[in-house]
């Protein structure tokens, strides 16, 4: 494997292979794997989990990795392609990421949508152009419409979970106080179908994910017997539930307009999953999110502390599956 | 060990233990004790010594470390409970700690006083939360109230020194642009006084440690031997003094209040420590500071370069105690 | 070796030993050479490619690093001696460095010119300072005016693409939307002398490299039996040229006078390097770069995504001759 740019370059094979492999590595620690291995790390925006999980996966592994990020002790960095470089931005990425692929062994990087022009993000044209630079294996931390490591560990933490393959899987949208990124909606909706489950898609008017988005779900689902639909009825969504999977993002009606976006999510801060949601969910049904998440904004504290949240074992599968993701690319 | 939070949570022969280890992998090092092993380091406020010393020392026992700063290419973090979050921080610290907690063996935190209500920073139960999110060992790397590691540090340098257990300690007070928190002298008078010494704080009139801090102080003092008193008379403080430990700390009477404070502070400016405090000292007495220090400001240049100066030593052993923590928290 | 502070401290047989060195490594690595040492890393300017290459070069050999970034989760730090520090710098270089030195086996810092009085920045005597403050070893990561990695990396570039010892070598001013320090073409133009080079340096009016740096340049000429000249005029310096190194700098008529030096740079947008500059070059002329560099700002992207540009394997070979001078500094 020499790049894991998003979990739909794989099949549901490969994905197995991976998830056994990242449950291999946690009950079989290999810690001289990838000794004398370097990972380089490069962050456009703000991580937690993302910059902790995958340092110390690699030192898990023997391996050892170094941190860049933007405009944080390193220069800014500009991504558009023929820019005139005269305001803010010192380096471009067209030098930055061939320069750190050659410190290292592997590259991650982490680099948000613009939120400009919806159909240049849903591309993510500019995400696999960085891609094309590395002449390493190449990680994406996080790219315009894609997170396929949060994809990968949601992933494993449901088989954990023993999560049935058909299950119900209710993808939420939540209020946040500003227009969020698609990457992981499209990430975990394309994931769900994937994994073969009915999938729902609960977000109020307005908030419908991009065609192109839906359509790539469509057809993962049809290839794995699942289904995609989407609806704006929160109690029809909700009954049944396995798993209702919490997220924010912008209004693709308003992509890059932040004001109109911000008067069409106005109304609906009810929209903050609380333990009332579960009413009609399965007694056993679990919540998702894959953090950061704003308490008593897009979660309440009760379904964030109470018996349901599984927000912590995504996270913690976050460093066990890319680990597998590392080992594939390095060790073979 | 498994918490690391308070040198009080510990006896004086359980401090000689650590000091003692300090001592031994200072003079026989162990390059391959934490082989493996992962430290994470979460700071909400900034660090030159524990971010570098920590690093270096989990390096230096053969482990690694990794490390996240809130609001510096990390997400600001949210420390209060029920907090709605609809301002600039985007995670809280109860997702936050335990996300962090599994990925390392052992977690150290940095999260200053909040600086409004002096009650609550007193309790320090924030941190103290903050230690229980954790199931990995865990350290203080300076919470509102405390700093372990520095009072270790600086027993140790004591020791070094050979300064008596008896011997006569005074802590003053010196001037700084605005209010500092109370953690440093907390930890000083009473690690001074659990040392076993004659401590003296020496501050002006309003920059009384506050009582619960005293009281604890006293206690230990009961139990070690020693004394704690104060005073705002710089001569007599000083006089017979083994050591004169200088610290910046914001007035308890108006704790949260930066306008009065400043009022009560400006005629304060010549609580800049010169060589001249030291006429009526013992010869030999030695300066000591936790850094970072403003230079002509807080102490001039003739201490900080003249021969009483320990500040350095200080630091230096901040690296050196910490690793005996780590080792008992990792190694047993 | 204790220091690497200038490579004019050292003779042309010892940056051949050292660029041998950085070969060997290459070819026949050493991972474990530098197990269990320690590479403190302290910023006050931003940076990407010493950042990572320090970093991955010390890994590389078995070792490894942390690393501080003043103002940055750090400290903002002070240099002037005998500042009364009652501002925004709560740290000043008198204690930081002694006590990361403690901390760690070798040092390198990065703390860029003042850029205030150009008497002071040509003495680099606060770097100087600064290196005297570290009683291990110490690396120039980028002072007021030397870049000695920068240089050594750039020579064993021209090694590597075989241009000849006594080759044309133009180092040629391009525009920058603000004035920057003359390190790196301090350092480069003495490089290229050093080496044994036909030096031209090509300037706009007002934009002569200071006298005393163009000396140094000179001695070393003399010695290396190469040359050192400079001219405003383009097409009779480009001529023949086996290298064109292109690096910004800000007048040195007006240093520290930001207008007067902006008023003086505004009409020079067409010193921006592009294809059409090599005419009259070799037909092999190289381009070289340190970077970061603006992107037709300073020069095309016809030149930098050219056949011609040297600019990653420049920045690739940082990292190989940063081990050599670790290597020799740690492991003799």
């Amino acid at each position: 494997m020499n790049r894991f740019l998003d979990l739909a370059d794989f099949t549901r094979d490969q994905v197995a292979d991976l998830l056994d492999l990242a449950q291999r590595l946690q009950t079989h620690p290999e810690p001289q794997a990838l000794a004398g291995r370097i990972l380089g790390l490069l962050f456009l925006n703000p991580s937690l989990r993302t910059l902790s999980s995958f340092q110390a996966g690699m030192m898990r592994l023997g391996g050892s990795a170094f941190v860049a990020t933007a405009g944080q002790g390193t220069w800014q960095v500009e991504t558009r392609v023929g820019a005139v470089m005269n305001a803010g931005a010192a380096e471009h990425v067209r030098e930055a990421i061939p320069v750190l692929a050659s410190y290292c062994d592997a590259l991650g990087i982490r680099s948000f949508a613009e939120g400009k022009d919806l159909a240049a993000d849903l591309a993510d044209g500019q995400f696999r152009m960085m891609a094309e630079m590395c002449d390493k294996p190449f990680v994406n931390m996080e790219s315009a419409v894609n997170h396929p490591c949060q994809a990968l560990a949601d992933w494993k933490t449901m088989d954990d979970l023993e999560v049935p393959r058909g299950g119900k899987f209710v993808l939420s949208w939540v209020y946040h106080p500003r227009a969020l990124p698609l990457a992981v909606p499209a990430a975990t909706v394309h994931m769900a179908a994937q994994r073969g489950m009915e999938v729902v898609v609960l977000r109020p008017e307005g908030y419908s994910l991009p065609e192109p988005l839906m359509a790539k779900a469509h057809a993962a689902a049809a290839a794995s017997g699942g289904s995609v639909t989407e609806t704006a009825q929160r109690s029809a969504a909700l009954a049944g539930a396995h798993v209702v999977y919490a997220k924010e993002w912008g209004s693709p009606l308003h992509y890059g307009d932040a004001e109109a976006e911000s008067r069409l999510r106005q109304p609906l801060g009810d929209w903050c999953v609380r333990e009332s949601w579960f009413r009609n969910a399965r007694p056993d049904c679990h919540f998702m999110h894959c953090l950061p998440v704003r308490r008593n904004v897009a979660v309440a504290d009760e379904v964030l502390d109470g018996p349901r949240s599984r927000v912590i074992r995504e996270a913690a599968n976050r460093m066990v599956v890319q680990m597998a993701v590392l080992y594939r690319m390095l060790k073979g």
